[in-house]
């Protein structure tokens, strides 16, 4: 029953002057995806952007920007070495490339380290690691020239660990439908106007787009119960918004553990559940991004159950 | 300067009608722990146990058991199975094999999941996993009949991750001694009338074995700034005795977290530092064992240093 939830994601603007990416066809993506072990399942857009679902993740195309997320053991860094050639590598004007540390970090193809070396050999850029290694931590590689992103380009990404509850419980069931589980996120409230296109897997987990204008959202959930894992990611500003999208999220969820990473943006914790943040970390990249990470914890010790195996 | 110290562990009870291990030559012994890719570097004994000091970690061997700690990218397994095959596999009594996670797991040549399944080729035995796939967490193989282990036999295991202070900053420079870091975890006094034989490394890094009749104690030091962990093993019982080893030496070397196992023994953190229990855990093994486990972190916010990479 293990699923490797962990996204990698990167986020590739290319130069204006060479073209739209919204006129490349669904070849293309389709193509491009495969190199990352990913099928595209369905699409949707608006007059800004495409959002595809795909069986690992998401990808989001706007004119010049893509972002796209893939989990499991997808090979992500194929995928953008396959962008990069197709697009020209002299047409790329930033690049962010992030990996989270897996679950089972043994059963990827590689490491973020052997990553970044393929990379390099297209693209100058700069990595980092924030979090120890025996803990949570993330590493973020960035290529681009200086001040490329403007203050107000906000990514808010809230990653949530061993979920639990009554949502947590239903979504491990058999019988779920993506009204339900829409309903039970409260997604129409907390993402009020979005159009959305979501998809069920087997056995288990579930994925969502959601679109207004320039904005989007994704929300991954492996449910899985000894290795369970969700992610929501957007470029909306939580901490401008009229709801607190991350601590309602956190209240249905009830994860024992998350982090926030921000772009442009610190994003806090709520206090309820009574958590305890166990470490942060803010750093600029030349791009023109603050970067932000926190990693917290419910604050009662947890009772673990020990796994046979 | 990346060195991974979490030891891989095996306690092996031999039958006694086997004979005494402690008659078997040091060419023996030389040619066991090199399956595990380890030299011998020095020896101590008395009238119960010798001490073998390794180029990584330790080995103990009494008249009827052994304990043997390796760590780095040692192969543990293969030394143990070694050792079942020169023994014979009926005369094996009981045997543990423990793991902790590493940290940087990947650059192991094999995992836990694979040890076992060569293990089992010879023992059958149960194994566990304590601790969640992405925090701190142990596995442990058990083989054996029942009730094998009385309850007065314990081991104590204290594992430091990320040290700090005075004593951490000197064990990161060059000009150390032995008598000086025995001095400054004030050896003499926690283990007072052990015999011991110790050991640096180039760069860094310091083991020490001491035993006192059938008591033994061993310390590891990695000091590396990014990955520092320190090992204290002992089969003194560390809830009753004088002096509160545990507590003493978490304040000489001041880690930002913790973790017990105790083996019929549940060790309590101290309150200095102000720490939190993140999750704990105990079950019994059938061959007469209840094993404890539990992770402690300062409770105060840390505030991470990005890597560049």
């Amino acid at each position: 029953m293990f699923f490797e939830g962990s996204e990698k994601k990167a986020e590739i603007w290319i130069e204006p002057t060479s073209g739209s990416l919204r006129a490349l066809p669904y070849s293309f993506w389709k193509q491009i995806v495969s190199l990352a072990k990913a099928d595209i399942l369905s699409q949707m857009g608006n007059d800004k952007c495409d959002a595809y679902l795909l069986s690992e993740s998401s990808l989001f195309v706007w004119d010049h920007k893509i972002v796209i997320l893939t989990c499991g053991l997808s090979t992500l860094i194929d995928c953008i070495n396959g962008f990069i050639d197709a697009i020209g590598v002299n047409n790329i004007k930033l690049l962010t490339y992030q990996r989270k540390n897996e679950y089972v970090a043994h059963l990827q193809s590689s490491t973020f380290i052997e990553d970044i070396a393929m990379l390099r050999q297209r693209l100058a850029g700069s990595a980092c690691r924030v979090g120890h290694l025996d803990h949570h931590h993330h590493f973020i590689f960035t290529s681009g020239a200086f001040n490329q992103i403007a203050p107000q380009d906000k990514t808010c990404e809230v990653l949530m660990y061993h979920i639990s509850g009554i949502v947590a419980d239903y979504l491990r069931t058999q019988q779920q439908s993506i009204a339900k589980i829409y309903s039970l996120l409260q997604l129409d409230e907390l993402f009020a106007g979005f159009t959305y296109d979501a998809h069920l897997f087997t056995p288990l987990g579930f994925s969502i787009n959601g679109i207004k204008d320039n904005f989007y959202y994704t929300i991954h959930i492996t449910p899985q119960e000894k290795s369970s894992y969700v992610s929501i990611e957007t470029n909306v500003d939580l901490n401008h918004y009229p709801i607190d999208i991350a601590a309602k999220l956190l209240a249905i969820l009830q994860p024992r553990s998350w982090d926030f990473i921000g772009f442009n943006i610190q994003i806090s914790s709520p206090n309820t559940p009574e958590n305890i943040c166990l470490g942060h970390c803010s750093y600029p990249v030349k791009q023109g991004y603050n970067i932000h990470f926190s990693h917290y914890q419910q604050l009662c010790p947890e009772v673990l159950i020990p796994e046979y195996l």
